[in-house]
């Protein structure tokens, strides 16, 4: 199928096909055909409405939570600075477009042969980018359809493009007709954003006051409201704002196979630059050189402008600072010997992001110490992947991790008691005060984790959890345990009885400064386990290998010359 | 005098001290002590009141437009996805407050000796960074002092930090005591945001209703008004929206010594990484490569977090687009042999930007025609800096700029008549509709450009002007003259028979498609002239020599490789 072949070439093994200045261009999405791989359903709309007494005309809106003119570029405070733009969510997922302004609607096929006065849509505004999206609207019209809501699944889609002045043209750029657009995005028709009210009345003409299903919902991880989309004439509509945003989370949950491909590439170059960080470290370096490459890397050779989130690059004591590397805590520690430091850093790819967490001694040579607690992590990294699939509650997850950290942890002397005993009083929480993980896509965090009906837990480090749901088919979610000694934590845990008879103080006062270890990799749900999209080094042999020069993957000249302390001499064996 | 040897320090011709791996650390600035070179100054309050029947207490505050809490973390859209926080620029100058949710005030001393029921002070909101900037009171002062407004003059200090809730210490980092910040900033007095009523209210007890000075003014870049400050309890107040704004703008468009130092130190490292983007380029590359080398240079080598704006990386035909690389105009087209690139770059360092534009062929080699462009606008470059100096008038310059591209544009014979009359009908517009520079500082447009009584002009080009006034000593000003082919203007002047008796038709056809070229350095305003505080290659054989390879600045050898295309052979000759 050409549309499937087109993906492998753009993603191959997640890494770009050239990756010299005279030879390397991130491989474009080639354009979708209208009809795409599910065209022939798209183009059949269903018989049966799915409301009795349907209200004629419905449709959806999206929009950001700011007061300003949603998805618009905004400016830094009073001046003219303004932000690089990139698009809303929501709508990126559905539309894909790059530049700002846009409103967007999908609606039940009203001009066409079937139509019977049944409209439905989505009207999301926002911007976003270049791969035609329009094949999303199918996955869409599928979920839409099982769930037996078959007159909205036709996919009909409409886009509104702001009119732009004509001096647009001397300072931003040529002003694109809409049909540039129209074909850029796939969608069926397209019109100005100040038609918005005049076409979405024409679509039922019969309606006195048509219906429009404008998204607006919260945001479980910011506790956050969409706000609902606003443009001129909204007065002549009704507005339905609870039905749409639940539907379209769920279907953001589940990747579609070009979701997956550009998540893969994501992960792809953000693994190939996590290594070039690996070989560039040096003791005496600032935490954001580091910072530095791994950008550098990724947008050069990968044409990612956007990062997924702002790069933690956390080394000695602040690799225990789990959201480290903001405005407040920004990268400025110089590198020292002995230090452990924990990257965590992922770049974004049309849209789709990654989130990798590498930890390693920034002088290439892990001391006992840093082995034992990299070690204890790597074990609850590995045990959660391997029971990762349908089915399986992240809970469940979450506790194998813990538990494993515990009993290495016990193991090692540093706490003492039985691990199941500790496991009940959530000593874990006291080393890993984060959630396991979290989906993964347009949204670092991405949306979907409480879907409803869904609580948060109350327990320490289970209440931080991002999701509680089980495993699909087509998820991708993070697995990041981590092992932290937090000097915030310590003074309330030895005054807790139930905890603190669990603790060997000296063996903890010996980890004071240490700062933690995260391991952090994206998987995606198959049918029968999942599949681990990152791929840096993860074993201490790997690590200290790639450290010392050896190319990635290691091949066994470079576990020779790493085993060896020599140069990777091709050839050698 | 410490302090300006630390400043010397700190910026060597703007380059760091360092350049490599293990040796680089960008140079901190010193702390200042709290005297300053001016302190004993600041400790002398003045004895008159300014006003005759002066309301007991006057307090500035400035906030940011956005109804948010003003300069807080913004999350994007409804997510978590928090951006990478910049302080708002009066606050950052006042202040130098890296931190987001901080209010500050600056105010006459009514705890001192000299109290007299008398105070004065500035309570802007938001966030900044790292060298103190507590001298920076001392401008203001001096500049109220020289407007007889001496009793607003003590410069005692107030800064107010949120109260943070005791898990930041896990997520996000050390909750630093109040007496931190004190030292770090400079302040005399420090305290928590949700005080600021209360601690405003004891400086003057007396009062039934004190009277607040609130940030809040036009900033004529973006026509958009800074937002005065909002904090619980401020309807015990009495405010002035309109004092304060214009004599702190006024302070920011005279440059300290320490704000030239920080403007110099991004413009050598930007100098740098431009002279980097020249060598590196090939036909071939994506824009955006060019970006991503810029942004590593400065990054990595400078510690340049921010950029004083998103990076124009235009090439060919996009080199007439003035504002290119936004979202819309990603930066993302494959360079060709035979293109220019227009390349406007600036990065920001502790808060100051920079600003500078370079143009060249990327194959290495100017043509005929784009030397003849590039000749034009150089002339103009260096002639407008030659004329630069105190009392000279903006718009003069411009025109001075403009004149000298309409005379070489007429001795190669694309424009035809007299030069006079081209002046007359605004013909240089049409190759440069953009002013001929702006001010620089914390903001890549620094504010001041129209100050009280100042219209904008209205004809064409001219309007553009973000500035009109007369030169003085200590500004700093981007001088940008540029010519450019625009085919958006080309329909309307051919239509114009005043513009359009000028124009050899065919001449001009023959540049369709050529894009435009900038030239853009920064310079600042000394007694008798200026000085560039820009270092990149802008005769052509300057240019040419270094994209074959030669060291910037040229030397003996480098001239002679490029002149005979051999590779630099230290010691030849």
């Amino acid at each position: 199928m050409e549309f499937a072949s087109a993906i492998k070439v753009a993603c191959v093994n997640g890494e770009p096909a050239g990756r010299h200045y005279d030879g390397f261009r991130p491989v474009a999405f080639p354009s979708v055909s209208s009809a795409g791989p599910d065209g022939a359903q798209r183009r059949q709309p269903a018989k049966a409405p799915l409301f009795s007494s349907p209200p004629p005309l419905r449709l959806f809106s999206s929009a950001p939570r700011l007061r300003l003119s949603p998805s618009e570029e905004k400016t830094r405070y009073d001046t003219d600075h303004i932000e690089l733009f990139r698009q809303e969510s929501y709508f990126a997922y559905l539309f894909g477009v790059v530049e700002p302004g846009f409103y967007g609607a999908i609606g039940y096929d009203p001009w066409g042969a079937d139509c019977n006065g049944q409209a439905f849509g989505l009207l999301p505004q926002g911007l976003a980018f270049e791969p035609p999206y329009g094949h999303l609207h199918d996955k869409i019209h599928r979920f839409l359809l099982s769930k037996d809501c078959r007159d909205i699944a036709s996919g009909k889609s409409i886009l509104f493009a702001p009119r732009l002045p004509d001096d647009y043209a001397v300072w931003l750029g040529e002003i694109k007709p809409l049909n540039y657009f129209k074909e850029k995005y796939m969608v069926e028709m397209m019109y100005y954003t100040d038609e918005i009210a005049e076409v979405l009345q024409d679509v039922y003409q019969e309606s006195h006051k048509p219906l429009l299903f404008l998204l607006h919902g919260l945001n479980t991880d910011s506790n956050n409201f969409s706000k609902p989309a606003e443009f001129q004439g909204i007065d002549k509509f009704e507005t339905d704002l609870t039905t749409l945003h639940p539907i379209l989370t769920e279907c953001r949950v589940i990747k579609s196979d070009l979701e997956l491909a550009l998540i893969q590439f994501a992960n792809g170059i953000s693994s190939e630059a996590h290594v070039e960080v690996m070989r560039k470290v040096r003791v005496g370096m600032k935490e954001y050189q580091l910072e530095s490459m791994f950008l550098h890397h990724t947008y050069m050779y990968g044409g990612c402008r956007h990062c997924s989130y702002t790069c933690i690059c956390a080394t000695g004591g602040n690799s225990s600072v789990l959201h480290y590397g903001h405005a407040a805590a920004p990268n400025d520690r110089t590198l020292e010997d002995g230090d452990m430091a924990l990257l965590d850093m992922g770049a974004e790819y049309n849209f789709y992001g990654s989130d990798i967490t590498c930890s390693f001694p920034v002088n290439g040579k892990f001391t006992f110490d840093q082995s034992l607690i990299y070690n204890a992590v790597l074990d609850a990294h590995n045990a959660v992947i391997a029971s990762m699939k349908p089915g399986a509650c992240w809970v469940d997850m979450h506790k194998l991790a813990e538990k494993i950290i515990l009993e290495s942890l016990t193991r090692a002397g540093i706490l003492v008691g039985n691990v199941d005993d500790m496991m009940s009083e959530r000593v874990g929480a006291l080393f890993m005060p984060h959630g396991l993980g979290h989906f993964l896509g347009i949204d670092t965090h991405d949306p979907g984790g409480y879907s409803k009906g869904l609580e948060r837990p109350k327990e320490p480090g289970l209440k931080s959890l991002r999701t509680i749901r089980e495993l699909q088919e087509g998820m991708v979610i993070t697995v990041e345990p981590g092992c932290y000694f937090i000097d915030a934590l310590w003074v309330s845990a030895m005054e807790k009885s139930n905890i603190a008879r669990f603790l060997n103080h000296e063996a903890i006062r010996r980890f004071k400064g240490f700062g933690g270890v995260r391991i952090e990799s994206d998987l995606y749900i198959t049918a029968n386990g999942c599949k681990n999209m990152t791929n840096v080094p993860r074993e201490i042999h790997e690590i200290e290998a790639v450290m010392a020069g050896a190319p990635w993957p290691l091949d066994k000249v470079s576990i020779y010359s790493a085993v060896n302390g020599e140069e990777n001499k091709s050839g050698n064996i």
